[in-house]
C-alpha cells in the first residue's frame, strides 16, 4: 500500500504537505491540493490517521455533546464551535444527549472511546461533579455551567441579569401587568429568568400576581398552551415575558388565533434571539444570546485547553435586542 | 493499564457486555451499566476503540456532511440520520461543507482519513462523477441527487413534482396571477421547482409572465427583497410561491411591513415544511419534505451498505401541507 512519503513524492510536495492536507491542520494551496488529490486518487491511498494518531495518543477530533440537532438554539451554539475549530486540525464529533443524563453519559464514553482530545459539553443534565470526574480522563469545556478544573472549565451567560433587562424595558415602555411564560422548572436558564422576572417586579414595587405566572416548556406548542390558559383565567395583562423565543413564536399564533394584536394590544418579549426571531411579524424584541460567539469561545477554549495554553477568554455577553413587538402603553 | 477483562471481571459481568457497552452496539441493563461505569471510574479506565478498530479496519463511525450547520432543513435530516444510527453501534461525525465544492472535498478527506465506515452526503455541490470515485474507497449515501453503484446511493425528492402540486393547488383556490420566488439558479432542486412552476401554468394555459418570477436565495433576506422588487414593479399578482419556506417568511415580513394581508390580500405557499412553519401568523402552507424521513432512511442505507445487506429503502414523499396562508379568490 502507498504510503504518504511516496503520495509527496509523487505529487512534488513534502511529506508535510500531505500529512497537513490530511489532517487540514493548516490551509494548503490549491494546486498543492489538487496534485495531492489525484496522486491520491491514483494511487487509491488511504490514509490513515488512525494508526498514526494511535501513536500519538491523539484523533485530532473534538467531542462535541449537544443535547438536540434541530434546536436553532444550538445549532448557532455548534456553528461557533465548528467556525473556530476550522484550521486548528480538529475535527468536530458531534453527538446528542436529548437532554437526557443518562444517555448523555453514553454518549460521552463512546467519544472518550473513540480517543476524542477534547470534549464541549453544550447544556444538559449531568451533575458537575460528574463532569469533574470526566474530566480527569480528557480536557473539558462546557457552556451553561460554572465549573473550574484543572483540565475541565466551564461558563454560563448571565440569565438572571438579561430577564431584569427584558422586564426593566417593559416597565420603561409603561406596562405593569405583565405575564411570564416560565421555562421547565428543573432548568438552570429557565429558573435564573423567572428570578429575575421577579426581583425586577418587586423592586419596582409591582406585585407578581401568581395568576400571571404560567408553565411552558420552551417550546412553541407549550407557549401557545399557555397563551391559552392565561386568556382563559381572565386575568388582565399588557405584555407577555417568555422564557425563550420558541415560546414566544406559539404566544404569538395563540395571540393571531384569538385575533389579538400584536403590540398594539399585547406586547411580547423573547429571549435568545434565535435566526428567525428577525422574522417573525412582527419582528421579535428579545435578549440575545450570543450563540455562535458562545460557541466559538467554546472551540478557543478547548483547542487551547488541549494544548495547555492560557484560556484567556473573553466571553460573550446577553444584550437587549429592541424590534417591534413592544409598544409603549400609557 | 486496565484491560476489558479486568473491568468486566471487576464489575462482575462479561467481557462482551463491556464491549457492548463501550462501542454502543445494543442496550445493556441499567445495573450493568453502573457497575461497569463504577469499575471504569476506579481504574481511570480508557477503552481504546482506536486501538480494537485499528485491527478491524473499522472506526464505527459514520461521516456526515452536512453544507450548514444552522439550517433547520439540515438539521432536521441530520436528527433523522442520528435517530437510524442509534443502537447500530456506529456514531455520526459530523462536517460542514459550507456549499463549497473544495470545503466539501477537503473535509471528506478529513473524515476518511479518520477511518468512517461510510459517509452520508447531504446535498452539496460536487459532481456525481467525484462522489462515484471516492465511493470506491468508501462506501456512501447520497441525497439530493440519483446515484448507483456498487458503494454508492443517492436519492432525491421529487422536487419537480412538489412545485407542480404547490401550484396546482394554488389555481384550484381561483388564483391565476402567481408570482414565483426562484432560488439559486445552480442549485437543482431550485431548478426543479421552477421547472413545475413554468410547466403546471403552462398546463392551465396561464402565461408566466417574466416579471412574475423574481430571484431569491433560500434565505429570509432573499424573500424579503423578492417581494419588495414585486412591488415595486406595480406587477398585480394574488399569490406568491416561494421556492423554499425561508424564503416565504422573508415575503411575509415584507407584506407585513407594507401593511399587506396574509391572506386576505396576497396568499403565501412555500416549500420545505421547516418546523417552525407551524407557528408563522398566518401558519404557513408548504410543500412538506420529510426530512427526518430522509434522514432515517440515509441512516438505514449506509449502515446496511456497510453489511453488505440489501438496501430495501421505504423512500419518503412530498407532500402538501394546507395551512392558512392561503385563501380562495374569486
Amino acid at each position: 500500500m502507498a504510503t504518504v512519503h511516496e503520495v509527496a513524492r509523487i505529487a512534488g510536495v513534502s511529506a508535510a504537505t500531505v500529512s497537513r492536507f490530511l489532517n487540514g491542520t493548516a490551509k494548503v494551496s490549491i494546486e498543492k491540493r489538487q496534485a495531492i488529490e489525484s496522486v491520491i486518487e491514483r494511487l487509491n491511498y488511504k490514509p490513515n490517521v488512525l494508526a498514526r494518531n494511535l501513536k500519538t495518543g491523539s484523533s485530532r477530533t473534538i467531542g462535541v455533546l449537544t443535547q438536540s440537532l434541530v434546536s436553532g438554539y444550538f445549532a448557532d451554539a455548534m456553528a461557533g464551535i465548528d467556525d473556530a475549530l476550522q484550521g486548528s486540525g480538529y475535527a468536530p464529533l458531534i453527538v446528542s444527549g436529548h437532554w437526557h443524563a443518562d444517555e448523555e453519559a453514553e454518549r460521552i464514553e463512546l467519544l472518550i472511546a473513540r480517543r476524542v482530545d477534547g470534549l464541549v459539553i453544550l447544556s444538559g443534565k449531568l451533575k458537575d461533579a460528574q463532569i469533574l470526574k470526566l474530566s480527569q480522563r480528557v480536557p473539558i469545556v462546557a457552556f451553561g455551567r460554572t465549573l473550574d478544573g484543572p483540565q475541565a472549565y466551564g461558563f454560563s451567560l448571565d440569565n438572571y441579569r438579561g430577564a431584569c433587562e427584558a422586564v426593566e424595558y417593559l416597565i420603561g415602555q409603561g406596562h405593569r401587568q405583565i405575564a411570564f411564560i416560565a421555562g421547565p422548572a428543573d432548568h438552570l436558564d429557565a429558573q435564573a429568568r423567572l428570578a429575575g422576572y421577579r426581583d425586577t417586579l418587586r423592586k419596582h414595587k409591582i406585585k407578581a400576581s401568581a395568576q400571571l405566572i404560567v408553565e411552558g416548556d420552551f417550546s412553541e406548542s407549550g407557549g401557545l398552551q399557555a397563551v391559552e390558559r392565561l386568556l382563559a383565567s381572565g386575568q388582565r395583562f399588557s405584555a407577555i415575558f417568555a422564557a425563550n423565543d420558541l415560546t414566544a413564536y406559539g404566544a404569538r399564533l395563540a395571540l393571531y388565533r384569538r385575533g389579538v394584536k400584536v403590540p398594539e394590544e399585547i406586547s411580547v418579549i423573547g429571549f435568545d434571539d434565535l435566526h428567525s426571531s428577525m422574522y417573525t411579524t412582527p419582528p421579535l424584541t428579545t435578549v440575545r444570546q450570543p450563540l455562535f460567539d458562545v460557541g466559538r469561545c467554546l472551540g478557543q477554549a478547548i483547542v487551547r485547553m488541549i494544548g495547555q495554553e492560557p484560556l484567556a477568554l473573553d466571553l460573550p455577553q446577553l444584550s437587549l435586542v429592541v424590534r417591534e413587538s413592544v409598544q409603549r402603553v400609557a
